[in-house]
C-alpha cells in the first residue's frame, strides 16, 4: 500500500504558510500502514495538477489532496477533478443545508458564492465536514482512491480522524503487515560518533529502518519495523531497541517526545528533591526550559541570571576575589556560582553556567564558545569545560543541553563521559 | 524562471519533522523572482529520486535539493546525483580540511566516516558550508542548475543567503520585472482586528500582495510588489508601507527579522541605559530572549527567577507581608518584584512577571492564564493585568511578548493600549 499527498496552495510554495497539513496526514497514514511515499505542493495551475493526478493514478493506491476547495476564484480542485475523471459537478442537498445552517447559526447572511460549496463530482462520495462549509470528496476508479479535503487544518484533521482513517483501515485490514515506530533520544554524541558506536547498522536492524535525526539537542534514533502481526512487530522492535541500548544506552535519555527537563522533573518529583540554577552565558535559557514543564514548581525553586556587571556575581555568593583572580569565565567562578545559588535557594542540587557566548568578547585565552558548566550538591561541587564554537544561539542551546544532561547523569549515577 | 524543490527525508514524509526548509527556500526564491512551482518530499529511495531529477531537468531552470548529505547509511543524495549525471565522487581537499578543523576546534576525534563528507561529484562546484561538515553541491548541465544542500536548517539557511541567492541573482538579473518584499512586524492586535484597522486592503495594495501571518508573537504583515525596475518597485513598496504605518503604526515594532528584544537592545545601547528582570511565571524566558541578542551585556545586568517557594520572593526585595496579604500573583507583588530587582541590580529599567501559567494551580479568583506584568523605572512603577488562557507554553510566550512590548512603548513614550 502506497500513498501520495498533493497540497494545493501558492501560499505554501512561497513560504507564507508552513505545510503542517502534510506532516499531520503523513503521520496518520503511517500509523495505519499506508506510508506516504511522495508528498508534493503545487499552486493553482490546472496543467500541473492534471499531470500529478495521472502520476498518482499510475503509481499510488491512495492519493490525498488538500486545499483548493474554498469558494473563491483560485480554488480549482473540484474543477480539475471533474476534468480528469470526465465527470460533472452536481449539487448535494444535504451539504447545501449544512452550509446554510452554518451561516444561520452565526447570524450571517450567506453570500451566493457559498451555494457552490454544495457542488460535488457526480461519481464521488461526500466526506462530511462537521467544522466547515467545504465538503470532502472521495472518488474511486479501478481500485485507486482519490480523496480531496479542505486545507483548513482543524477541518481537515477532524475529517481524517473521523471519516478517512476508519474507512481506509476497513478497506486494507486484509493486509497482514503491522507497522511500528519508536524514537530513542540521545545527547552527548554527534551523528557520526553515535553511528560508529552502534557499529554495523544492518546487523542491528536487518530489513527494518533506522534513521539518524540530528538537532542541536542531540541525535534522535527512529526505528521503523514491519511485522506479520502486532506481536511479531513488537518483538522485532524490542529486539532492535535492546541492541541499540546495549551499545549506546548511556547516551539515551528518553523516548518519543521526552526532553531532558521532563526526565529530570520526573526524577526530582519522585524523590521530592529540589533544584536551582545560576546562569551567566545562558541568561535564563536553562531556567525557562525547566519552567516550561507543568508541575515544575514542585522541584524548581528558582534561579539567577547575572549577566553584564561582574560585581553582580556577588549576589550569588561568588567572592569578588575569585572573579578578580580567575575571571568571570573560569572553573572557580562556575563552582562558586553553583554553590552560591544552591545555598541561597536552599536546594538539593544546582547548576551554573559562565562562558563567552559570542560573537564578541572572546580573547586568545578565552575564545568565543568557551563555557564552564558548574554542578553542586551537598557532598560535591565541580565544573566542566566546553568549547562550542562561534554561533551565539547554538552555544546557548548546547550549553543548556549539556548542563541538563550533567544533572541527569548525576541523578542517575551515570558516568559523565563528554 | 521556474524552480522546483526536492526535500529528501522519511522523517518529513511520516510527519516527524515539519518541512520548514521548503517554506524558507520558497520564500527566499520568491523574493528574487524565481518562484517555486513545485515542491516535493520523497524518502531515501533511489528510483523515485532519479525520476524526479529527470522531471526537473525537463521542466525547471533551477532545482534545489535539501537533505541526504550526511555521513550515515541513509544519506543517498550524492550517490544519486553522480548516478544521474554519470559522474564520480572525488575528495575536495579544502572541504576535508574544513571538516577536520571543525572536529579539532571542538576537541573531538573525527570518526573515519566523516572523510566521506569531503566527497563531491567531479563536475560540481562546492558550495561552502561555514556552519557544518556537509558541503553543498552546485551542478550545471545544459543551463539547468541543480543545487544540493544539507537539511540542517541553520546550515542550509546560511548557504542560501550567502552563497546561492547572490549567485542566482547575478545569473538572472537580465529579467525585467523586479520583485520586492518587506515584512512589518506587529504585536498587540489579533489578525482580524488588525485587518479591520487597516480598512480596505485593495485601496492600500492595488495589484500587489499583502499577507497576514499570525503567530503567538503577533501578526507579521508581508508586502510583495512587482515593479518594472528597481526604483519603480521600491516606490510602490514604500507607498504601501506608508499607508499601513499611517493606519497601524503604533502596533508595528520592527521589520523583517527584528524582534522586540533586538529593538529594545538598540534603544538601550544607544542611550547607555540598563535593564534587569524578575520572573516568576515566565521562569527565565524574558531573560533568555534578551541574552539571545549579541551585545546584550552592554545593557542587561541580570535577572532573577523565583519560582516555587513564595518565601524566596524576599530575595527580590518583596515584603513577606505583601505576599501574605495579596498573594504571589497580584499587582502589589508584581510592582515590588520590579522595584526590588531594579534596585538590587542598579538598573534604569526593570520588568517583572507573576502569574498562573497552568495547567494546574488555578483558582476561581485567580484562574490559569492570569498574569501580572510589572514595570519599574526611577520615576514610576506599575503593573498591568492580563488573562491569556489555558495553554502553559502560549501563556509563557505571550507574557514575555507583552512584557517586552510594555518596555518598548515606555522607552518610546507610546501609549499602552492593550
Amino acid at each position: 500500500m502506497k500513498s501520495k499527498l498533493i497540497s494545493i496552495g501558492d501560499e505554501i510554495l512561497i513560504g507564507q504558510v508552513i505545510n503542517t497539513n502534510a506532516a499531520f496526514i503523513g503521520e496518520r497514514l503511517f500509523s495505519i500502514g499506508i506510508p506516504v511515499e511522495k508528498s508534493i505542493v503545487i499552486g493553482d495551475e490546472e496543467k500541473i495538477f492534471l499531470s500529478e493526478l495521472q502520476e498518482s493514478f499510475e503509481n499510488y493506491d491512495v492519493t490525498i489532496i488538500t486545499g483548493g476547495l474554498g469558494p473563491t476564484h483560485d480554488d480549482i480542485t473540484k474543477q480539475v477533478l471533474v476534468k480528469y475523471f470526465n465527470d460533472k459537478l452536481i449539487s448535494d442537498e444535504k451539504v447545501l443545508n449544512h452550509v446554510k445552517n452554518i451561516f444561520k447559526s452565526r447570524n450571517l447572511i450567506m453570500p451566493a458564492v457559498n451555494e457552490d460549496q454544495a457542488l460535488v463530482p457526480g461519481m464521488s462520495k461526500v466526506i462530511w465536514n462537521a467544522n466547515g462549509t467545504a465538503p470532502g470528496i472521495w472518488i474511486e476508479k479501478e481500485s485507486k482512491i482519490f480523496i480531496a479535503l479542505p486545507g483548513v487544518p482543524h477541518e481537515m484533521n477532524a475529517m481524517i480522524e473521523n471519516e478517512i482513517l476508519p474507512e481506509l483501515k476497513k478497506r486494507f485490514s486484509k493486509k497482514n503487515s503491522v507497522y511500528l515506530q519508536k524514537t530513542l533520544l540521545t545527547t552527548g554524541l554527534g551523528e557520526s560518533t553515535l553511528s560508529e558506536r552502534l557499529g554495523n547498522i544492518k546487523e542491528i536492524i536487518g530489513e527494518n529502518k533506522l534513521a539518524f535525526l540530528p538537532s542541536t539537542a542531540g541525535v534522535r534514533l527512529r526505528i521503523n519495523v514491519i511485522g506479520k502481526n502486532e506481536s511479531d512487530a513488537s518483538d522485532i522492535l524490542s529486539g532492535i531497541e535492546k541492541k541499540i541500548r546495549t551499545r549506546a544506552g548511556d547516551y539515551i535519555y528518553g523516548e518519543e517526545n521526552d526532553t531532558l527537563e521532563k526526565i529530570i522533573g520526573q526524577i526530582l518529583t519522585e524523590r521530592k528533591q529540589t533544584l536551582s540554577v545560576a546562569e551567566s552565558c545562558t541568561g535564563g535559557k536553562i531556567s525557562s526550559r525547566i519552567v516550561g514543564i507543568p508541575g515544575s514548581s514542585n522541584y524548581y525553586v528558582g534561579g539567577a541570571c547575572v549577566y553584564s556587571d561582574k560585581e553582580k556575581f556577588e549576589l550569588l555568593g561568588v567572592n569578588r576575589e575569585t572573579i578578580n583572580k580567575f575571571g568571570a569565565v573560569s572553573m572557580q567562578t562556575a563552582v562558586e556560582m553553583a554553590e552560591g545559588i544552591r545555598k541561597l535557594m536552599g536546594t538539593d542540587y544546582s547548576l551554573s553556567t559562565t562562558g563567552v557566548a559570542g560573537p564578541g568578547g572572546g580573547t586568545a585565552e578565552k575564545p568565543v564558545g568557551l563555557v564552564w558548566i558548574g554542578f553542586s550538591q551537598k557532598v560535591k561541587s565541580y565544573a566542566k569545560e566546553f568549547l562550542f564554537g562561534n554561533n551565539r544561539e547554538i552555544n546557548i542551546n548546547r550549553t543548556s543541553e549539556r548542563a541538563l544532561e550533567i544533572l541527569r547523569r548525576e541523578l542517575l549515577n551515570i558516568e559523565i563521559k563528554f
